[in-house]
């Protein structure tokens, strides 16, 4: 049942639109003065949805997340004559939120912007916080802003056309959601599995609005980055340095990730429990290693974004559901690669 | 002497350093956190000042206020390893202070910079406000954020290089803000002459103060120009259309602008000294009328950012010192040019 919840940022206000309709939409923002940012299996999959807007619609994948991508959609909407009032409404992963989050703050210095996120990863995280970036290189979003969308509506008749692999993704960001903030979700993740929230989509639009609220208030309390959201990387830093290097979607590299982080915890903290985290990202269908050139890793973990100076802010745990920041030089990251 | 003032601005304050000097700037800003964006002229004019600081050294001029070289510029900052931590500075004109705001804005989602503007129009106006922008083809500025600065650093020494058409083009805009704001000023302007406030670097001093603090006033009121920041586009919507297209300064184009305004508002306010104004650009050596295409112009308008749906917003003046935004339809308007 359709559920509206207001959530206040330090500029603005964001209306989520949970376990919602895509016909809604247009009670949001007048067909008018939208456009629509989508890709083409979006697209293609729901295409009758997609009639009374004007869209514009991308080849699909993180290879087009880039500023080439960019320049292609703001000579489009130039083309369609938008203009201040124009509101941009990303329907897609987290690429496309991420596309339309990053133009709409920079289109005429700004224009309003929403989010129908169609994948499950993009319904408990890309979507949500107001961070949003392009690919430079290897680099992961090394360009983009922080600004608020108007708002997310959440239709989950889009997860019913979902591929395997992006259903495991999205359990990757819940997994790390569980382990750094709600032991109890980490348990409740314990005793199901992945076939069962498949099927049963009312027990997982509460799972998804929980983890959408959980990262919301991570958010609020820290929207620029300063501490606590930092935690939400657990398993990121690894991940970047991985992700466009090697064959991985973004679920597995954080995966695998946050195994590592599980493993260094041990290490640094009275973190016991590196095999129970490992177990459970083991259970979703995700890698928990991979073989890698550590020399190439090791050169993108040293331009990653959360260096500063020699010191990488590498999250680690305290116990599953406590998760801590710990500066540790890339000269004893490169000994634990 | 070198006066601190301090402003505070919706999400952040700005240190405004009057006539102060370039070598204060250490005092200010690290120097091994700290990397300079210039251009060629400013830098092989006043290559002993940058001996001490990282420089990034751009080609001069407007047309390269292009996504190109955003592209460039971010390329080099990764190769200089800059991170979260580092400062940009845009030491130059109006074209610098777009591009090292623009990126601050979006490198790493927002890295701290400031501003040493080295033209008069860049001390009182294109530094002050927080926007900033790229060109794409004709559009002026269709893509850029609203920043605000750390700090501006006035050194009135590189005036002592400024060309004389520069001088013009600062006083375009000294004459709107007197135009629009300030009827003492604009007396004050009338009674001397540029060749005086190239002679007198100390009352330049002064009028830079003033009209630098004019503009930010506007700007605290009105970060995102819902309303009276939409003033000091007087002459600028015309200027806008003109500039990409014909060999004009921004300076001329604004003169032309604002000299054309001056007329409308006789039709549709009770202003009479469109002929005072006239005479006072004029006198500054800036034109107040050039043979342009009208539907090339036309065109441009149509697109232009202020435009919302058929209405466009058009700064009139009510009397020198006051100034008020009309909305005039595109018909009208293509009749009145």
């Amino acid at each position: 049942m359709m559920q509206k919840k207001v959530f206040q940022f330090s500029h603005s206000s964001v209306n989520y639109y949970f376990d919602s309709s895509f016909l809604n939409l247009k009670d949001i923002t007048d067909p008018k003065n939208t456009i629509i940012i989508t890709d083409e299996n979006v697209y293609t999959a729901h295409e009758k949805k997609f009639k009374p807007w004007n869209s514009i619609v991308l080849k699909p994948g993180e290879q087009f997340k880039v500023q080439a991508t960019v320049d292609s959609i703001i000579g489009q909407l130039i083309e369609m004559g938008a203009d201040r009032n124009t509101v941009l409404v990303g329907v897609g992963g987290g690429v496309i939120s991420d596309l339309a989050g990053f133009i709409g703050c920079i289109y005429m210095r700004g224009i309003q912007f929403g989010f129908v996120p169609t994948t499950l990863l993009s319904m408990v995280d890309a979507s949500i916080g107001g961070k949003n970036g392009i690919d430079v290189g290897f680099y992961k979003n090394m360009i983009g802003c922080i600004k608020q969308p108007s708002f997310i509506l959440h239709d989950l008749d889009f997860l019913k056309t979902l591929p395997e692999k992006e259903w495991q993704n999205g359990f990757a960001e819940i997994i790390k959601h569980a382990a750094i903030k709600d032991a109890a979700m980490f348990e409740e993740l314990e005793a199901n599995k992945l076939s069962v929230y498949q099927k049963k989509i009312q027990s997982t639009a509460l799972l998804i609005q929980r983890n959408a609220i959980l990262k919301t208030k991570v958010v609020q309390k820290d929207e620029f980055e300063q501490g606590d959201r930092k935690l939400l990387n657990f398993g990121h830093t690894l991940a970047h340095a991985l992700e466009n290097q090697y064959d991985l979607t973004h679920g597995e590299a954080v995966a695998i990730g946050m195994a590592f982080a599980g493993k260094i915890s041990q290490e640094y903290s009275s973190f016991k429990e590196a095999d129970r985290l490992i177990k459970l990202i083991d259970k979703y269908g995700l890698p928990v290693t991979a073989g890698y050139n550590h020399n190439k890793v090791f050169d993108i973990l040293q331009s990653d974004k959360k260096r500063e100076n020699d010191l990488v802010n590498f999250i680690l745990l305290k116990s599953i559901g406590k998760a801590y920041i710990e500066k540790i030089s890339l000269e004893k990251l490169y000994n634990l690669l």
